[in-house]
């Protein structure tokens, strides 16, 4: 399976998903699926968060307080989920408020070695 | 009940709690209940947390993307859990790996606005 076709697995089963991507750390989107009716920008969030998510990564490395594999961001609008797939990629996906949130953070953890494989 | 309690109640109630403390966004800690043997330094986290923050939330804003509630970090060593409280203030759980995230998510909520009643 293509990643865009994992990726849009994940958004289209998890209950209340706008869209999904995978990026590096520079900004730069792998793939990409994003459901037409998002409520926000997926693309350009992944974007800024490329440069947070590095950031977090040094403070935590810093504090010595283990290697960062999952991030969560609830806003009143959204809840974005973060999951680190490896030192250069990882995958972001976007619910809505009221989307299942513990289903993404299961659906991320379990498709995490799957996305990896697709990017070697 | 002071800030204090409720912090202690939070941590040895949900399952796998290590700390929790209330930081103002300048990093400067207003309560905090920390176990003896928590295995990070959950103090210098919400510090270094603190600066974190005040970036997630310009980049949230600038994005148009609701207004942040609720951050979680999880490593390979523990999970943080943060909560805003109001624009000046945010809490920090931390649990244990196999802690209960989903009860540390539900405790902060329902006890934010407490939070916020005890800080004014």
């Amino acid at each position: 399976m293509s990643l865009r076709d994992q990726l849009k697995q994940m958004v289209e089963s998890v209950g209340g998903g706008m869209g999904a991507v995978i990026m590096g750390y520079d900004g730069i989107a792998i793939d990409e699926y994003i459901k037409p009716e998002a409520t926000i920008d997926i693309q350009m969030m992944a974007i800024e968060y490329a440069a947070m998510l590095k950031e977090i990564k040094k403070t935590i490395e810093v504090l010595n307080s283990g290697a960062v594999e999952e991030i969560s961001i609830n806003t009143d609008r959204a809840q974005v989920l973060i999951r680190i797939i490896n030192d250069d990629f990882f995958v972001v996906m976007a619910l809505q408020s009221e989307g299942n949130y513990g289903k993404g953070r299961y659906l991320l953890r379990v498709e995490a070695p799957e996305l990896h494989a697709g990017l070697q």
